[in-house]
């Protein structure tokens, strides 16, 4: 691979993420019964196909910053940053063909394209709700879940598939990954506006100075609808909506707006319902190591305070 | 998937382009005793990956306009264009996962990667060359080998793999590939500076004019190199290298450099020489229409004048 490829791959896949995807991907398959191995260059390709919706978002979003450093279009340049979210998604591909045993190999290629294309549907959805205000949450949470939990459903469901999981328990992972993911990116939302500035890493309130529209911006703009056009907190949400975001000066009002309408409670209730639905999907599943490791994952993503 | 991916994707496939590489997929089946049918979805994937690396390489080169239409980012905008390239990607998988025999998947799929890696590559290769003032003739044909030919190459071997070709025929069908798109790509570089404007409908010379590092630029730069420094023909084409292009008046002078130095009489012996190396290969083939038809394409290809 040209240098010119190679150094932005390395650079990207070398930032601390997680590594939740790739981890849910070999517990997935040990769930049902498999070898972690057997999943393992599964794993890796969905770990690089979320790295390459990092790249490539990073552009389309002007991110200068991801994981506290430079993002590749800064590092680099818009052109290299393409190409090697490009080239990425190639050997994505190379990685999960190669190592999948042929007999196993259309489920695995059928949920991973799928995966692809949803993320970038979903991202899709995401630039569009942007200069739209129609948006209501349903609209909200299907787009996360293709944006966000989809690419959770993939890392189980292809574990699952090299596991050779049956039809229940496919299920019951999907629905497990679905419900945490959407737990994951709703936590997101209430984080920005709940936690404190030591807890969170950056300052509180930058989804609304971003302009944001979060699952809980949202749900103010509707709980709000049928309030008087002259009544204080319609005026500040209109006013979000109008600006596309508001001054740093405005967020205790939009915190106590939040409140005040139930949306904090009604947020964090929703957060709490879908990692109950996560938990009981895994119940399903015969007992193991894994799926108590995967138990384990709810209760780490529940606590998490960035 | 939403009208924002939906409406570029549709633009760019239905615009005028030749359809040569999903014609080579269904002749490279037919030629090894397939039926075509049988390679549509191959085709169709491929043609999907070629539009793919138009909308992202236009990006890339702030390219305005693409067969006489405005490219995909100026008529919507980069970030429509770089999701919209590749959710393209997801569909050319797609096709190609669902449709193809699974016991044909791994050959197929292993054949497509390889396509969309070197591809990109090439791509990243023909943006580094831009530049760097040290290519040799040797390096831009490893270029254009794989961001031009290897797309042919892949177009034939999906095709005849899906027509269960043996060894013998799928290599002697790449290598007619191989040298078809060389000629291809050389014939571009020729076409530029000795086609008549009628010919071929822009202004000649504009590869000149762009600063476009073509096989002849490089081999006039390779002749020049023994020549004094004060050499009027070294210092026209170090000028073109310094200044990376030339204004059009200096046209002229760099066709009469290229005839001068045979450069000219050179390339066209090169593409020549591609076109009937592509011819020689396809004689192992058995006799049949397709690989008639294949014949024709090079003929038809050899005489075009844009």
């Amino acid at each position: 691979m040209p240098a010119m490829l190679r150094e932005p791959f390395i650079y990207i896949m070398s930032s601390s993420g997680k590594r939740l995807r790739p981890l849910l991907t070999l517990l997935a398959c040990e769930a049902v019964g498999g070898k972690a191995e057997d999943a393992l260059h599964a794993g890796t390709a969905i770990e690089i196909l979320h790295n390459f919706t990092l790249v490539h978002d990073d552009i389309m979003d002007k991110s200068p910053i991801r994981r506290g450093n430079p993002t590749v279009h800064i590092k680099w340049d818009e052109p290299t940053a393409i190409l090697a979210g490009d080239v990425m998604m190639g050997y994505a591909y190379r990685t999960l063909s190669m190592n999948t045993p042929a007999a196993l190999l259309p489920a695995a290629l059928r949920e991973f394209n799928r995966g692809f294309i949803e993320v970038c549907e979903g991202q899709a959805l995401d630039l569009e709700y942007r200069y739209r205000n129609d948006i209501n949450t349903g609209d909200y949470l299907r787009m996360i879940g293709m944006k966000t939990a989809c690419l959770l459903e993939i890392a189980v469901s292809t574990g699952a598939i090299l596991g050779t999981a049956d039809g229940q328990a496919l299920t019951s992972l999907t629905t497990f990954a679905h419900a945490l993911g959407t737990a994951f990116q709703l936590q997101d939302d209430l984080l920005d506006v709940t936690a404190t500035e030591e807890e969170l890493g950056k300052s509180i309130g930058q989804d609304i100075v971003e302009g944001k529209k979060t699952y809980m911006i949202i749900r103010c703009y509707e709980l709000t609808r049928s309030l008087h056009a002259t009544d204080p907190k319609r005026m500040l949400i209109d006013r979000f909506y109008a600006q596309h975001g508001l001054p740093a000066l405005d967020i205790p009002d939009v915190v106590a707006m939040m409140n005040e309408l139930g949306v904090t409670k009604e947020t964090e209730g929703l957060i709490t319902e879908n990692f109950s639905t996560a938990r009981s999907a895994l119940r399903v599943l015969p007992q193991s190591d894994a799926r108590t490791l995967l138990d384990a994952v709810i209760t780490l993503l529940d606590k998490r305070k960035r």
